[in-house]
């Protein structure tokens, strides 16, 4: 997504910072594989079977990491940020966030206005014992749909949401997301999406539909999906 | 949930690791603290304005850690896991898991068959700017309509979960989650919920409804819900 540098930003939260490329991409070059290092982090507390002990001195030293990140910080949220050229970044996103380890992080590809993300769930997206949390397969679906609603160029914040389970998740096991706009109007767009395995005989595992609202401050705010 | 220890678990996932309640209080004592502080460092890494080559620095640390608690650890998944006194522990959660720092983690509270969890979001969970993920709303109501089912004896999994979002959830907001079994059988039950601010006029954000349906491999299982 881009917006318009010449347009007014519609909302708090946006902020234009003006970074230029080069700027980015050196930002993105350090904080992604820091991210993607936190993320295993979290799956080695889930699994680890050290003593309690040597527990206590981890979390020590994650302490001393965490403040030592927070010595310069921002207030509150990431939100939505546009550099020099205009373009989007939403890296605290908890499903896409570059910055966010609790993201998987999906990586969103088009193919028109058919959107789709390759993913392996590891032991921290656990719901019924050695399944994907039910709860996590809407939260990567809910991300789709709303891509889903963008490519078609009517983007919009999730209406209403509906899964349907058709088998579990697996974990471990290549996972596959696709989304599609069914219908798109000028505030108004129907996704349609589902999460199955990556095998030669997928597994239909959950389907979602979602109706997907242009916010009414955004609005004739020329807004750009692409 | 308990589970009768006299009864053969039914299903791969699931453990009974004889652990004594000293025991597991010892594992939870340090496991807690650890993944709590994990959670703090993940917030840190989405807010973080410290310069690239420090972060690079901070990554490497995170490295090593992750290396330690890796020397000894479990393949998979936590699952579910049962100790001496046949109490479930749910560990891995993706919501409510001791050991997970994805989860908030919900603490959920019973009141008969009603079921209630506070919290409030930070900058991991960001969907649009300022506002928590509307799948990361579905992820937590996911949870406590199954939790509701729990309470009613009628446990299952996720078969049908619809969400109506009626306003942005607020990051750095106390929230107030609430669920209930509207009906329950012997293998299926509907649940309903809500995800609220916690004020003295509280906002409505989104409203849940789902089915949960206890899988063929547990029907008679003898799972005590309680």
């Amino acid at each position: 997504m881009r917006y318009d540098p010449n347009v007014e930003l519609p909302r708090h939260g946006y902020h234009r910072d003006g970074l230029t490329e080069g700027e980015i991409a050196e930002q993105a070059a350090a904080a992604g594989p820091l991210a993607a290092s936190v993320r295993e982090l979290i799956d080695a507390v889930v699994r680890t079977e050290i003593a309690p002990a040597e527990l206590d001195d981890v979390r020590h030293q994650v302490e001393a990491l965490t403040e030592r990140l927070r010595a310069q910080q921002f207030d509150g949220s990431y939100g939505i940020r546009f550099g020099e050229a205009g373009d989007l970044r939403n890296w605290g996103n908890a499903v896409v966030g570059l910055k966010n380890a609790i993201a998987p992080p999906l990586h969103v590809h088009r193919d028109g206005t058919r959107v789709w993300a390759d993913v392996e769930l590891g032991a921290a997206y656990e719901g019924p014992a050695g399944l994907a949390h039910g709860g996590v397969s809407a939260l990567l679906l809910d991300q789709m749909l709303g891509e889903a609603a963008a490519a078609a160029r009517a983007p919009g914040m999730t209406g209403t949401l509906t899964l349907r389970y058709r088998a579990g998740t697996p974990l471990g096991t290549p996972l596959r997301l696709e989304a599609y706009a069914e219908r798109t109007g000028s505030i108004k767009a129907i996704a349609r999406g589902r999460l199955t395995t990556r095998e030669s005989e997928p597994t239909l595992c959950v389907e979602a539909e979602g109706i997907f609202i242009l916010p009414r401050w955004a609005r004739g705010a020329d807004l750009d999906a692409n």
